[in-house]
């Protein structure tokens, strides 16, 4: 396909109407992706994740420069719940890291829920498989907030990053909800503030519960920083280039997950929408619905239904 | 079922064994869900949500003291997300409304994420339908975070609370983020401290924002409580009851929309579990997996070579 050669020759304006297809699940969507898909695994991707309010955007920016100064080229993934009326993305690419606007070095995404099932993580997945065909050495992808979403959308990265601040109050609790396990290195941003040695304290305390079956052979680092200022980034960058450098097992047991649960999710995103075709036709799907909301047919014995309507198991 | 008839005479362990099973995904929770089907609809549930540290605990409390008042029986769901590695729920049912302990006309249940995809939300719907069908007249169903997940739990209850404390700063933006079209009932806790006037302001302003047509006939309300002193609940408790009655309409709609995602994602899992039985034997899943990884097969065309072996639309 034409737009998969430019955009592989480099061509920004092929990658963001790739991403877009890929956004809007446009029927050509899955020609890119099955195209791309032999040139990519290159690309070393960084997850961000962590409460609103952490400096993320920050973080992300100061280590875009890293990389830059490094000489790698950088592409980001900013995941925003989209909100249902506006239709659009929280932060717009716009007011993201202006600064480097100017680089063609660097390519700036955000992408929005759109409220699907499954729809932001594959969305999210899809637009980091593009820009690793694309040439991008290093991919972050930053979340806005830390839901079981937000989770799936960087756990399958190469090194996952959770960015905290001192003075959270309660919300160590909700640390715990399942981000705890995934986070390689604990980022204390806006650490010139007070709290950070009790955060890190308590972090220490709740990495030292963690059964290390678990965990990866690596135990989880934490860092502290100042994004704002610049400080601990440049530490920052190195720590997580060390960590997966040296742990590639995990990093082979990581894409294997992601293997597994891309697979699985669009195997059964498939099976659905097959389904839907060709046993729920027309007004078939409302009468279902309008007996389940009656009360008259249970919705085990409605699914049933459907699917002694499909063979299982034939050869074609 | 013996634990059906029981649950349904108000048998409070045949009600915390049937959500259980539930929550296990055991292969009986199926026979119970079916058996119960058509004894629901007559409870009135209300979801309460927010951010972390809001207080909807204490606004849970207060309002099933309200509800109790009156005579109602009250079932309580509190939605946590749990950690991998306790496998357990962050808020045990122990340390929960303990003042409601002796009250059998209460029953408090929290249940934890358990990892799989759609299984919050079904296993929470699941576990709401099984308090519908044991009588209890009001349930309210209250997540710890404000996640995609926890939308998915309360947009298809009667009412929706969601639950804000002023002094939130840049919090208010992430409120957009798919609660905002959801609420019915926008409720300032801890109104008692400052910044309540300006959050006030901020969600009108949201709300101004909102078209008409993204909603359902009523305008969402706002309401301040200090849950802790028992300030503005039983307001509360009148407004919820009133909207409920005053909308109708509404509320068939929401019932056709749980119906609707109930019956879908029932569909969706069992497409996934029968194809996996009849197409994926033994090894043949970590073969493609591994394939995937290894950059030799794109998962899309893995996908349709399952979906080859599947024949849709023929009749059983």
């Amino acid at each position: 396909m034409e737009i998969v050669e430019r955009l592989m020759a480099g061509d920004e304006r092929a990658l963001a109407r790739a991403i877009s297809l890929v956004e809007e699940r446009a029927p050509q969507a899955r020609d890119i992706l099955q195209e791309i898909f032999p040139r990519t695994g290159r690309a070393r991707v960084v997850g961000v994740t962590g409460f609103p309010g952490g400096g993320k955007s920050s973080l992300v920016d100061r280590l875009t420069a890293c990389y830059r100064s490094e000489g790698k080229t950088v592409g980001v993934v900013a995941v925003d719940p989209s909100s249902a009326f506006s239709g659009g993305a929280i932060l717009g690419d716009r007011i993201r890291m202006q600064r480097h606007s100017a680089d063609p070095g660097v390519y700036i995404r955000s992408m929005a829920t759109r409220g699907a099932l499954g729809g932001l993580s594959k969305a999210a997945s899809d637009a980091m498989d593009i820009l690793d065909a694309s040439g991008r050495d290093v991919i972050m992808v930053e979340t806005v907030g830390v839901g079981q979403d937000e989770v799936d959308v960087v756990r399958v990265t190469d090194c996952v990053l959770v960015v905290l601040v001192p003075g959270m109050g309660d919300d160590i609790q909700a640390i715990k909800a399942g981000i705890l396990e995934i986070a390689d290195i604990f980022v204390i941003n806006k650490s010139d503030r007070e709290g950070t040695d009790r955060l890190q304290a308590e972090l220490e305390t709740m990495l030292a519960m963690v059964p290390s079956e678990a965990r990866g052979s690596l135990q989880p680092e934490i860092l502290r920083t100042v994004a704002i200022r610049d400080e601990g980034t440049a530490e920052l960058a190195e720590a997580i280039a060390r960590r997966i450098a040296r742990d590639p097992a995990a990093a082979a047991r990581r894409r294997r997950e992601q293997s597994a649960s891309r697979f699985l999710d669009l195997l059964r995103d498939r099976l659905l929408d097959r389904a839907r075709d060709a046993c729920l036709p027309d007004g078939e799907f409302d009468r279902i619905v309008g007996e389940i909301s009656d009360r008259r047919i249970d919705p085990y014995t409605a699914v049933e239904q459907v699917l002694n309507k499909i063979r299982f198991g034939g050869s074609s």
